[in-house]
């Protein structure tokens, strides 16, 4: 069972893609990460970060980015963290969004569940408090998985614990 | 040369493709209507309007409606409104933004140039008033094209507004 995890973002996007041992996943286990990263948006494009071109570009590419990740690593679950309007940053939240809804478009495509987690639950699943900071999810994602390194960039760490979140919680809410 | 207006929206969808004569528009006259309507989104769907398998629903029948309304109507330019945070609404903005991203994708896909305008700009060129309501836009798009009815639903006029902003500026910003 392979549950991918993806943190959106217009300039970069994060995923991670983990597998679940047949037998099921006990306490304390960590699953094998099949391959995490980011896709980096809008390295190709001469245009500037905002415009209108440049959005529709960075789409364009998350697109045809998902089509082969989905290919390649073939998941049966993916999950998503809950969007909400952030009153200090709203304008991040919307060009989130838009990334969000190309990436809900490819998963619904590919005929897969899609499961959608708080934040404060994924954070909370892996360090035990639901407002850690980026470097403490990285350290925590390094330490539950056994890894050389801390996962960079953040984007790749929080992913990951997406992933790990909801196969954890192992209840498709699809 | 046509211009397709679209206005988002998870549940309606507007859009409007106007055709301009060969000559170019002279002053007080109208584009050609070549069609507009509503996609009517969650239709088919049994899934409550919020959910994240709503939301990935309704994104998967936009994309399909977006595609075979390009085959159709074969627009050269493709005109949306700029999406602001509104104070008061911003989950309705991140819901939009979600729809505007898989039709800036779909924009993109097919190669077409995008404009971008502000709401006002819209309003105003049609209203002479930067903040007309619906039914004001509903109004002026009826007397602006003779039409024996209002278009209705609003975000129909929105859409057909849009279209008619773009194709008056001329001016392809992409």
């Amino acid at each position: 069972m392979r549950y991918l995890g993806i943190d959106p973002g217009l300039r970069i996007t994060g995923y991670g893609c983990l597998e679940l041992p047949a037998s099921g996943l006990r306490i304390g286990q960590a699953p094998t990460i099949v391959e995490a990263g980011v896709f980096r948006l809008g390295k190709n494009g001469p245009e500037p970060g905002k415009s209108i071109a440049s959005v529709s570009a960075r789409l364009l590419e998350l697109d045809a980015d998902l089509r082969d990740l989905f290919d390649r690593v073939r998941p049966d679950v993916v999950a998503v963290e809950a969007l909400f309007a952030h009153p200090k940053h709203p304008a991040t939240a919307i060009v989130m969004a838009h990334a969000r809804g190309v990436i809900l478009l490819n998963v619904r495509r590919a005929g897969l569940p899609l499961v959608e987690l708080r934040p404060r639950e994924v954070k909370k699943s892996l360090t035990m408090w639901g407002a850690a900071g980026k470097d403490q999810m990285q350290r925590a994602v390094q330490a539950r998985f056994g890894l050389a390194e801390a996962p960079s960039p953040p984007d790749v760490a929080d992913a990951i614990a997406i992933a790990l979140c909801a196969a954890e919680r192992g209840e498709l809410r699809a």
